[in-house]
C-alpha cells in the first residue's frame, strides 16, 4: 500500500474556512483535558461541557486544553467560538495532511507538526503512522488537538505535575517548546529502530542477496521518504519560531527553541544517512545478483563445454555405417577414451588459465 | 504520444503583440457569461453583443466576465480593447502553451494558471489534459479566459448566487483567490486517482514483473513531469500575490492567499514524493527481473549440469567398436546406472551446498 | 562527433584584445547591409565603402547595421575604429564560440546570443547548428555581426519597410528587443522539430528496443546539452536587460523584453523536459532490452530442461550393454515413450505453475 | 554494522537540560589537566579536586583546563556549576552524539567538533571512530572536554610548554584556534590512508572485478558518508567564527581561522572527490562484471552452436532403421566426417565475422 | 593511480605559518628572474643573491620576480623576509596542495592558481600535471612562485620585452592579469586535446564496446573530476579582484578581468558538458553491451532450441529396443527425416515471428 501518500479530497468544492474532517477516519468521543497553573497552584480537569472552557480565554495562569480527536466538527468549531480563532486555522485542524507550518497572528501562533509513531504492522516489520498534532498558542494559553492519545507528552505533563524544571515558572511559550521537544524527541525513538533494522539487514545481505531483503531495503527506503516529508518542514517552522518572528515566543525560551532546532536538524541528517546507507544496499545488493548469475553461468558454461564436444566424438562412434575402420581396430576403444580424456583435461587448463576456477 | 511536449510554433516570424490562437485546435462559439453582483444585488446574464460589457468596465459592483473559448482572435481583441488590455496579455490568453505566470499592470493583475483534468484515454488508462485559464483582475473586475467549459467553477458560482461565505462580502480579488482555490483543489483530485493507481501498481508488482508494468511506471512518471511543469511556477505565482505585491489584492484576501499557497506547497510534495515511490518501483521492477532472470538461469544449470555429463556416459557405451569388455560383463548395465545415480546425487548436493535449490 | 564540443585555441599566447578570428573556418567577402529610420523615411543600402558609416555615428534616427561574416578581422577593426568600439568587444565578436552574455558599457551594450538552426545531417537525421550574433545597441545605433546569412531577422527588416507595428515609432532598443524576440522565437522551430522526432522514436520503442534508437536517443540527449548550453545564459542576460540595468533600454520595452524573457524560460523548461523524458526512454530501452533477454532465456531454458533429461533417458536405451533386459521386453519401447510423454508434461506443469509459460 | 548510524535516545522524555550521558558506553574516571600559562610563567596540573579549579576563573592567565571523559556527570556538573556554564551546553557535552556547531554566549564560546581516528578495524581494514570535543572559550579561559585521550593536542601543548610560535603570547582565543587547526589536520591522516588505500583498490580492480572489491567499494563509500557528516558543519562554524561573530576571538586569530578554514574546504573537497572517484570505481566493477559475462557467454555460445548440430548430425546415423541406404555406402563415413568439419568451419568463420572470436 | 588525489601530510603538529614544502619532491636549485620596467626602461636580470631584491620593494617603477621552484624554504624565507610577508602566505606558498584562492591584505593580494598540464603518460595516453602557482601582487610589484619552468608566460614577457600592447604602460595589476590570462587559456590548449581525444572514443565505441574504451572513458571522467576541482574554484577568485574587493586593482583592468572571467566560465563549461558527454558514453557503452549480450543469446537460443529437440528424436530411434515396429517400416527414415525437416522450419517461422531473427 502506498501508505501515507493517499491524497484526500473529499473538501473540494467546499468554501475556504469549512471545518470538515479530512483525513483517516476515525471515531469515538473527542476527549479534552484542561490543565491550569502557575508556579503556586495547579489544577487538572475534563471539562463536562465546552462552556467551561471560556473562563480560561484571559486568565493570568497557563491554561492548556488538550484536545484528543479533531472528526468531530462540531467541538472544534465550538471551541474556535470560545477561543476567536481564525476559521482557517479552524480547517487546517482538521483536515489532517497538513505538512508541518506555522502561522503567526499576533496575538496567536498557530504551529502544525506530525506526530509520528512506529507500529508492528503485516508480518512483524514495522510501519510508520502518521497523526497531525496542531498547536494555538496565545499569552497564558495553549491548544493542542491531536488525532489519537498517543502519549508522548505524559513526561511534560509528569513535568508540570511535579512541578520539575522550569515548567512551572514559565508561560506558555516553554510549554508549547516542552511539547515540540517531546514530539522532536519522538522521531528519534522510531530512527533508532530503523537503525536496528539497517543493521539486521546489512547482517542478512552478506549472506546472500535475497528478493526479501531487496523489499525490505524498497520498504526502509520509502519509510525515509516519508518521515522526510514529515519532518524536513519542522526545521523552518522551528528556525522561525527561534529566531523571534512571533511576539508570543519570549527569549529564554528562543535558546531552548535553537537547542530542538539542533536536534531537528539531526534527526534529518540521520534520515539522509539512512537513505544513503539504503541505496549503498541497493547497490550491493545488485552487484551481489550479477556475481551469482556470473558464477551460475560460468558452471554452466564449464560443464557444457567440456561435455558437449566429448559427446559428440561418443556420437561420431555411435554411428552404424558398414564401413568405419576405426570401430574394428582392436584399441580403438581406449584410444578414444585416451583422446576424450587429454581433450577434458586440456579444457579445464584453459579455463583455469581464465580464472574461470 | 510525447503528449503535453509538443511545442507550437505558428507564431514565429509576427510582430510581438499579435492576437493568433496557438495551441490545441478548437471549434464552436465562443461562450461569455458576466455575474455581476454586491452584497445586495446578484445578476447574471449571457451578453447577445461585445458592446454590453462597456458598461461594467467601471461599476461599482463586483464584475466577473467568464470567457470559454479564446479561439476567435477577434473576441478576445474586442474585449481588449473595451477594457484597455495591454496587446502582450491579450497575446498571451489566446497563445494556450503559457506556463503559470503573474504579472502586475498597477490597477490591473494577470494571471496565468494550468487547469488540469484526467481523462479516460485509449485503453481505459488516464490521461492528463491541460488547458489554459487566464484572469484579469481589477478593482471591482474579473475577466477569465478558458479554453474549454471545464466546470470547476461551478461550486463558486453557486456560492456566490446562494450569498454563501465571505464571496458576496468581499471584492473581485476575493473572487479571483475563490477562483484559484478551486483550480488548486482540482488538482487535489488528479493526484488522488494517481495515488490510487500507484497502489493498485505496486499490487501488480508484488505478483511479478511484468512490461505492462513498466510501461505503466514509465506513463505515470511521465504525468508526473508534466503535473510538476504546469504547477511548479503557480508556487511563485501566488506567493507574490499572498506577500501584497500587487495592490489589487487586499489584506483580508493576502490571508486566503496564503492557505491556497499552502495547498499548492503540498501539492508540489505529493508530485515530488509519487516520483520518488515511482523511482522507487521502477527499481523494484528491475531488481525483480535480475532476480528472475537468475531463477531461469540457475534451473537451466541444474538440469544441464546434471544431465549433460550423464549423457556423454550413455554415449560411450552406445558406442559401436568391437572391443568395449565392458559391454560383455553381465553387471556392466546395472553398475554405469548405478554410477549415473551416485554422480546426479554428488551433483545435487553439490548445488545444495551452493544454495542453488 | 562530439559536435559542438571542440574547444578552438588558435588565440593563446596573443595579448588581450587582439581581433583574430577563432571558430568555424568560413570563406566569402564579410556583407555590410545598412537600414536608416525613422518614422516618416526609410533608406536601406549596402555600402561600397566603410568610410560611408561613419555618418551615422550620431544621426537622429535608427540606424541598423547588419554584418554577415566576422572572418576578416580588418573590417571589423575598421567598423571598431568608426564607431568606438572597445577592443576586448572586437575581440569577443570574432571569437565566435563565446556563451550569451551581455555587457554594459553605459552608451553602449554589448550582447551576444547563440543563433541555432537544425539541418539535414548525415543518415537524414537533423544537425544542430550554432553561430554567434553580436549586437552592439546605442543610442539609435544598432550593429548586428552574424556568421552567415540565416534568415531569422527577414521579418523584423519587413515590418520596418512597411512599417507594421511599433517597430518604426521606438528606438534603437526596440529594435535589438525584435531580433532577439525573433532568435528566441527561432528556438521554438527547432524545439518543435526534435518534439516531433521524440514522437515517432517513442512509437519506435514501442516495437521494441533496436540499437538505432538507443543511438538515436543518445544523439538527442546531446542535443539537448547542446541546446541549453546555448540558450541557459540568455535568461540571465533578458532578465538583466528587462530589469534596466542598461539605460539604453528604455520602460516601454522593457514590457517586451519580459515577454520575451518568458518565452526564454519556457525553451529552457522544454528542453529540460525533454532531457527528462529521453532518460525515461533511455529506461524504457533497458527494460525492455533486460525483458527481452528474460524472454530469450526462459524459452531456451524450457526447450533444454524439457529434452536434455529425455535425450539422455534415450541414450540409456542406446547403450550397447549385452544384458539389458528392458530392450528384449515387448511393452519396453513404448513404456520408455510413455515415461518420456509424462516427464514432459511434468516440465511443462511445472513451467506453468512458475509462470514461465 | 552500521557503524556511527546508531541513533542513541536513552535521554528521551527527560526535562531539557539534564545531564545524562548519551553515547558509546565508556568507564574509568575522568581525568583533568590544567595548563595556566601567560608570556613569562607556565603552571601545569592535575587538580585533586574541582574546588581549585574555582581560582581560574577570573585569572588574567591563560587557563586550559582539559576533560577527559564525559562519562560521570557529577564532575561536568560540579565544573558547569564552577565556571556557570548553561545548562543546555552542559547537557550537549554528555550527549556525544551532537554535530558540529558553534553557540556564542557573549562572554563564553561553545564549540562542538568531532575528533576522528582510524583504528585497525576486524580484519585489517582501517576503521573510523569518532568522538566528541566540546570547547568553552571565555576571556582567558579555554575548557575541552573529550571522550577519550586521543593525542592530538600534544604538538600543541608542546608549543605551550616550550614556548615556541604565537602560542603564549596570545590568548585563549589562539589556543582555541591552534585545538582546532589540530583537529583538522588529524582529519589528513585519515584522508591520506583512505587516498592510500583507493589506490590499492584500484590496483586490484585492474586485475578484474572480485565480490571484495567491491565490498571494499561500498565500506569506503559507506566512510565518505560518515566523514563528510562529521566534517561538513565543521565549514559554517569555522566560518562564522573567522568572520568574527563571537566577540572572545580577536582580529589576530580571525586570520588563523581563514587559514584553517581553508584546511577545512580542503578536507571537504578530498571527501567529494573521494566520492566520485568510488562512484567511478563502482561503474567500472560494474562493467567489468558485465564484459566477463559476455565473455562467458560468447564460450558457451560457440561450443553449444558448433556441437549441438554436429551431434545431431551424429546422431541421425546412430538410428537403427533397416533401411538406411547411406550406412551401406563405402564413403558414407567419410562423407560425413568431411561435412561435419565443413560445418564447423563455416560457423567458426560465422563467428570470427561477428568479431566474437 | 588515484592521481592527484594524494593527501599530502607531513606537517600535521607543526605550529602554523612554518615554512615546510608539502607536495610532489622536486629538486634542483631555485631560479629567481627579475624583470623591471616603465614605459620607458626595461631591465631583466637573475640576481646572484637575495638582497639584490630588496631595493625593488619600493620603486616606483613594475617589478616582476619570477620564482621557479618553492622547495627550499630557506630561499622562500629569505623572500618573505624581504617584502614583509606574512607567515601564513609563505606556509600557503610551498604547501602546493592548495585550492585556488585569494586573499587581501590591504597593500598586498595573495592569489593562488593552479598551472595544468598534459604530458604523455604511460601507454601514450595523456596525463594531466598540476602544480601550483602563487602570486604576490602589491603597488609595482609581483612577486610569482612557481614549481617548474612551466613556459606559459614566455608571451607575456614577450610583450614586455617588445613593449606591444598595453603591458609596459600599465601597473603590477595589468601585469597580473596578463598572467592569469595566460594560465587559463593554456586550460583551453588542455580541454581542445580533451575534446579531441572524446572524438576518436566516439568514433571507436560505434565500432562496438571495448573494455579499452571504457576504461578510457573512466579515466577521462576521473581526469575531469580533477579538472573541475582545479578550475572551479578559480571563477570565485577571479569574479572578486574584477568586482574591485582589492584596491590593489585599478579600474582599467576589472574589465579584463571581467574578460578572463568569462574565459574561466567557459572552461568550466566545457569540462561540464565533457562530463555529461562522458556519462553519456557510458550509457551507450552499458547499452551495447546488453545488446551483444541479448544478441549472443538468440544464436544460442535458435541454435539449441531447434536441434536438442530433434537430436532427441535421433536418440529415440538409436535405442536398441528388440520391438520398435518403425525402424523396421521401409519409410520410417525418411519419414522421421522430414517430420525433423518440419519441426526445423516451424521453429524457424516460430522465431520469425518473434523477430529473434
Amino acid at each position: 500500500m502506498a501508505r501515507g501518500f493517499r491524497i484526500r479530497t473529499n473538501k473540494v468544492g467546499l468554501p475556504p474556512g469549512t471545518v470538515v474532517h479530512v483525513g483517516e477516519e476515525r471515531t469515538g468521543p473527542v476527549r479534552i483535558t484542561v490543565i491550569d497553573y502557575d508556579q503556586d497552584h495547579l489544577r487538572e480537569f475534563c471539562p463536562t461541557s465546552l462552556d467551561m472552557l471560556a473562563e480560561f480565554r484571559s486568565s493570568p495562569t497557563v491554561t492548556w486544553i488538550k484536545v484528543v480527536g479533531v472528526h468531530t466538527p462540531e467541538v472544534i468549531e465550538e471551541i474556535g467560538r470560545s477561543f476567536e480563532i481564525h476559521p482557517l486555522v479552524l480547517e487546517d485542524i482538521v483536515h489532517t495532511d497538513q505538512r508541518p507550518k506555522m502561522e503567526d497572528y499576533d496575538d496567536r501562533v498557530f504551529i502544525v507538526l506530525r506526530l509520528l509513531s512506529r507500529v508492528e504492522g503485516e508480518g512483524g516489520r514495522g510501519e510508520i503512522r502518521s497523526e497531525q498534532l496542531s498547536l494555538i498558542v496565545g499569552r497564558g494559553l495553549l491548544i493542542s488537538f491531536q488525532e489519537t492519545d498517543m502519549d508522548v507528552f505524559e513526561p511534560a505533563r509528569d513535568r508540570i505535575r511535579k512541578s520539575k524544571g522550569k515548567i512551572r515558572r514559565l508561560g506558555a511559550d516553554y510549554l508549547a517548546y516542552s511539547l515540540i521537544d517531546a514530539v522532536v524527541d519522538s522521531y528519534f525513538l522510531i530512527l533508532e529502530e530503523v537503525g536496528e533494522e539497517l543493521e539486521v539487514l546489512e547482517e542478512e545481505l552478506l549472506g546472500g542477496p535475497t528478493p526479501e531483503a531487496a523489499q525490505e531495503i524498497h520498504r526502509l527506503k520509502r519509510d525515509m521518504i516519508f518521515l522526510r516529508r514529515s519532518i524536513w518542514p519542522l526545521r523552518e517552522v522551528i528556525s522561525r519560531l527561534s529566531r523571534g518572528e512571533s511576539e508570543i515566543f519570549t527569549e529564554p525560551t528562543e535558546i531552548y527553541l535553537r537547542d530542538v532546532y539542533d536536534h531537528t536538524v539531526q534527526a534529518i541528517e540521520a534520515i539522509e544517512t539512512f537513505r544513503e546507507v539504503l541505496s549503498g544496499m541497493l547497490e550491493i545488493y545488485l552487484s551481489s545478483i550479477s556475481n551469482r548469475m556470473n558464477e551460475v553461468m560460468k558452471v554452466l558454461t564449464i560443464i557444457a563445454t567440456i561435455f558437449i564436444p566429448l559427446t559428440f566424438v561418443a556420437g561420431i562412434y555411435g554411428m552404424n555405417f558398414d564401413y568405419m575402420p576405426e570401430l574394428r581396430w582392436q584399441w580403438g576403444y581406449p584410444a578414444v577414451l585416451l583422446f576424450m580424456l587429454i581433450s577434458g583435461v586440456i579444457m579445464l587448463l584453459y579455463f583455469r588459465r581464465r580464472r574461470w576456477i
